[in-house]
C-alpha cells in the first residue's frame, strides 16, 4: 500500500520543523517506515537551490527568478524522494510543499494564482498532499518568534523576513482561503498552542489518515 | 536611443561563444558599448545555477527541474542585465537565449511547446531578440566537435552530449523549425563554412539591424 504524504505550512516562527519532526518520530514509533524531508531541499539539488535562494550575493533574486528556483527544487524533491518512498509504503512528512509557492508566491508577491497552480502541478506532477497542517499564527507574533532565533535553517528567512508586514499579512490570508478551499485536506490549528497539544492534534489527525 | 539585443543559438559545437565574443569585438571597434554575456549564467545567481546544471551529484536534475533552473536564469539575467544595458543604450549579446528552452526542452525533451512558450514569457518579460543568429550544423558533425574539446564552457555540455543522437536530431529541427516561424529574426547560418566567412556574415546582419 502507498504512504501517505503529510506537509506542514505557515508562517516563519510557527513551528512548522519541530512539528513535523515530532510527527515522523510517532510515526516511527508506531512502527512507520518514515521519510522527513523540507522545501526547499531534500536533495542535492535542492539544498543547492536553498543556498542560491538564502545566501545569494546582491542584488537578490528577481520574483520570477525566485519562484523558478522553488519549482525546480520541488520538481526534483518529488520526482526523486517523495514518489519513490510513497511507492514503497513509507509515509513522508514534509515541511513546506506546494502550497508555500501558492501562497508566497501567489499571495505574497501576486503572481497570477492560476498561473502558480499550473506551475506547481508541472513542478508536482499533480501529487496533492494526504493531509496538511497549516500551523497558524499572527503575523506580528510570528515575526518575533522567528527573530529571537539565530538562524531555523528557514527558506531565505533573512531576506524574507525583511518583507514588509503587509506581504506576511497577504501570505498569512492566503494560507487561510487554500485551508477555505479544501477543508478536507487542511488543518488549520492555532500556532500559539502549547506544543504538546498540537503534538497531540497532529498525531490524532495522522492516525485519521492513516486509517483512511 | 535603447540598444540591440542579438542572440547566438544552436547546438553544441557550432561556434556561438566564438561568434558572440567577435560580433562584441567588432560592435565595441565600431564604437558601440555593448554587454556580451551568456546563458545560463552572466549574474550571480545565472553562474550558481549553471554550477548546478554543469556539476551535479547524480541523479540528474529532473526534466522539470532542469526546465526551471533556465527559467530562474534567464529571468535573472534579463531583469539585472540586459534590460538595463539595453535601456542605457548599449548593444546585448547574448549566448543562448529563450529560443534555447523552446528548442532543448521543448523539441529535445518534448515539453508542450505552448507551456514552454508562456513560461519563456515569464522568465524574459516579452523580451525578444532583435536578431538571433542559428548556427546550423549536422547532428554529428557538431557532437564530434564538441567532444574534441576539453570543456567549452558549455551549458551542462557533458551532461548532454552524452543524450541521444535523437534528441539533437530533434533540437536541430526545432531550431529549424523556430527559424521557420520568424524569418524575420532568425537567420540561419551553416556553421561548417570556414569562421571569417560567417563572421562576415553575422557582421554584416548586425549592422543591418543597427540601421533598421
Amino acid at each position: 500500500m502507498p504512504g501517505k504524504l503529510f506537509t506542514f505550512e505557515g508562517p516563519e516562527g510557527g513551528g512548522k520543523s519541530t512539528h513535523a519532526a515530532a510527527l515522523a518520530q510517532k510515526l516511527r514509533e508506531a512502527g512507520h517506515t518514515v521519510k522527513l524531508t523540507r522545501e526547499p531541499g531534500g536533495t542535492w539539488l535542492g539544498e543547492a537551490v536553498r543556498e542560491i535562494l538564502k545566501d545569494h550575493q546582491p542584488p537578490p533574486p528577481t520574483p520570477v527568478a525566485e519562484l523558478m528556483l522553488f519549482l525546480a527544487a520541488r520538481a526534483q524533491l518529488v520526482e526523486e524522494v517523495i514518489r519513490p518512498a510513497l511507492a514503497a509504503g513509507a509515509h513522508v512528512v514534509c515541511d513546506r510543499f506546494a502550497d508555500s509557492t501558492a501562497v508566497y508566491q501567489g499571495y505574497g508577491r501576486q503572481f497570477n494564482h492560476a498561473q502558480v497552480r499550473e506551475l506547481n502541478r508541472l513542478a508536482t506532477g499533480g501529487l496533492i498532499p494526504d493531509r496538511t497542517f497549516l500551523l497558524d499564527l499572527d503575523v506580528s507574533a510570528g515575526l518575533l518568534r522567528a527573530q529571537s532565533r539565530q538562524s531555523d535553517g528557514g527558506r531565505g528567512t533573512d531576506r524574507i523576513e525583511r518583507e514588509a508586514l503587509e506581504f506576511h499579512e497577504r501570505v498569512r490570508q492566503g494560507y487561510l482561503e487554500l485551508a477555505r478551499q479544501e477543508p478536507g485536506r487542511f488543518q488549520v490549528l492555532d500556532a500559539a498552542r502549547p506544543p504538546a497539544e498540537l503534538q497531540q492534534a497532529i498525531w490524532e489527525a495522522a492516525l485519521n489518515v492513516l486509517q483512511s
